[in-house]
């Protein structure tokens, strides 16, 4: 069977199952709209850590042994664990990887991550080198926000195109079968990843620190275009085309770009960023972080799959790959986005 | 085929072709005892660039086209890039992949990213996901330098056990099978990947920053162990066993942990790190950085394979996950260690 498809995207032969998923998510995103969906609330963002790095690379080791359990297996059954988070020399993901001593690799694609790490998986369970490897991306809006922007002792406040960096860590482990002893509520054996895009790098100069969603719409528009063209597929072809973390801004501006290309989104399109705060709760444009694909997709999307209200999704988590150096340095800020098709069986 | 091995280990069934190689370094490298075996040596680690930032994002753009270039293709036949860099958001790698405009999977591992990228590079020729997949990895001293220690201008005197981040980028070019058009004189079609190891997180508790040998040797006497025991050998099964940057300090450790489990590597060992500078070059302990193994496998190893001199050998690039943050929260350097294995056909 043909794997590679026209420009970047791949299709897979072995298509390999979504065996099982676990999110956690802080406080703020659990009063959102989404969070009945979530399998843990954390009532406070420190988690008896004592900083907010140690509390994320806690919820990225957590949510990785949450998964693990719902599939009834110790970690040793994991071949593989494939992730990283948003901050510098990834240190939620590394520290994790060294508590859970699951062979890992680690990958960087900032809030595209979740998807990069699903599309590698999906690579390595069909080409036979893994029974089950794990993907996750975990982000923290107390750790990012002191990396990437300003010190929070500042209280900034927010600009009108900023977006709240999500608390939380998501989980999906693929396998290369339907694994029957998978705790059923849990596991979704009915979900496999078909096919994928891998995205490029997509730069149109924005330099705003503050306005995320503007530079990676322009990626996803790219990914979404590229991966219609590969599969010879219009809009019509998906039950819905999720995006990771562009906001309302974003948002707006990828349904624009893509209807300059033809591409008419409105009707099929949700945004992972924009769904996971309620207006009131004052986010301004939405969330962001590779937290915000990670859990929304492993619990809201996966669950409506396997309830059978979704069958078929286009799912692509967007990266700004924001360097605050590069930017002093009058460098611009590039994006990429990473898709992978997740249909219900 | 079985394609997984043991706990860690991965086989190939299509051996995936190094169809090419480039590799750029800086002038103290190119004086080193290995110079001559490098494509090209800088004269100034500016490159006629404002910062080393932008140098060294333009010696990975570089060396990945010039690999592309020997292979008598564009870069529109490259299926995919895979690499990354030791700067935080891995600037050098995405930047320069915007410029390639190929498809990206940005990956971390620190300094193992280059045996990382050329073991998923594998996986992914092998599972027939692309023809023609680009591993790349690149640092610069002087980067390295003010990210990770202190800046440029104290003129930090250099401690017992510290070793110089080697200036230079590394590309190896995989491909499913032998590209007759490629200029002989660059291409190893008859060198390929059999197998690989991948690596776990591993910490013994080193928190100096200016040890990184000592913090990186416990992970890769564990991947070299696990690799052997994964596939039922020994060392004398190979022709020679590659450390990624040890330096002299590390590589005395790692010998000494081996010993301990039972593996004598002191005839087949060779470390990138502690071969890269000659002792009047005055750098402690040696080579580090992304660009070290990069920069030697891909042009002294690879031309002693091409050559016959080196049939078969065992190639880890290791990486200290180091983060001043964690080490500033009181964390240690955890490290790991990803291995191929190189075979002349």
């Amino acid at each position: 069977m043909r794997k590679r498809f026209g420009k970047q995207s791949v299709k897979f032969e072995n298509r390999p199952v979504v065996a099982s998923t676990a999110s956690i998510v802080g406080d703020i995103e659990g009063a959102g709209p989404l969070g009945n969906y979530f399998d843990i609330i954390l009532e406070d963002d420190m988690w008896g850590e004592e900083s907010y790095e140690k509390a994320e690379r806690k919820m990225y080791e957590m949510c990785v042994k949450n998964a693990i359990e719902r599939l009834n297996i110790t970690s040793a059954g994991i071949d593989c664990l494939l992730g990283g988070d948003l901050l510098n020399q990834l240190i939620s993901a590394n520290y994790a990887a060294r508590q859970l001593k699951i062979p890992f690799l680690g990958l960087y694609g900032a809030c595209s991550t979740i998807t990069e790490s699903v599309l590698i998986g999906s690579m390595l369970i069909d080409g036979g080198f893994g029974a089950n490897i794990a993907c996750a991306a975990s982000s923290h809006f107390s750790t990012a926000e002191r990396q990437y922007r300003m010190p929070l002792e500042l209280g900034q406040l927010a600009t009108p195109t900023s977006q709240r960096t999500v608390t939380g860590a998501g989980c999906i482990i693929l396998s290369d079968g339907c694994r029957p002893d998978a705790k059923k509520a849990y596991s979704g054996c009915s979900v496999v990843v078909s096919c994928g895009t891998i995205g490029r790098v997509i730069d149109l100069g924005i330099t705003d620190a503050n306005n995320m969603g503007a530079a990676m719409a322009p990626a996803a528009a790219d990914t979404i275009v590229t991966h219609l063209n590969d599969f010879n597929k219009t809009v019509d072809d998906y039950d819905i085309i999720v995006t990771g973390d562009l906001g309302t801004f974003g948002t707006e501006m990828l349904r624009d770009v893509c209807q300059e290309k033809g591409v008419d989104l409105k009707k099929k399109h949700f945004d992972c960023g924009a769904a996971m705060f309620a207006p009131e709760q004052n986010t301004v444009c939405g969330a962001s972080g590779c937290g915000c694909a990670a859990t929304v997709v492993s619990s809201y999307i996966i669950g409506k799959m396997i309830s059978g209200e979704i069958k078929k999704a286009l799912v692509m988590a967007t990266g700004a790959l924001m360097s605050p150096l590069a930017n002093l340095q009058g460098e611009s800020i590039p994006s990429i986005a990473h898709a992978i098709v997740l249909e219900r069986e």
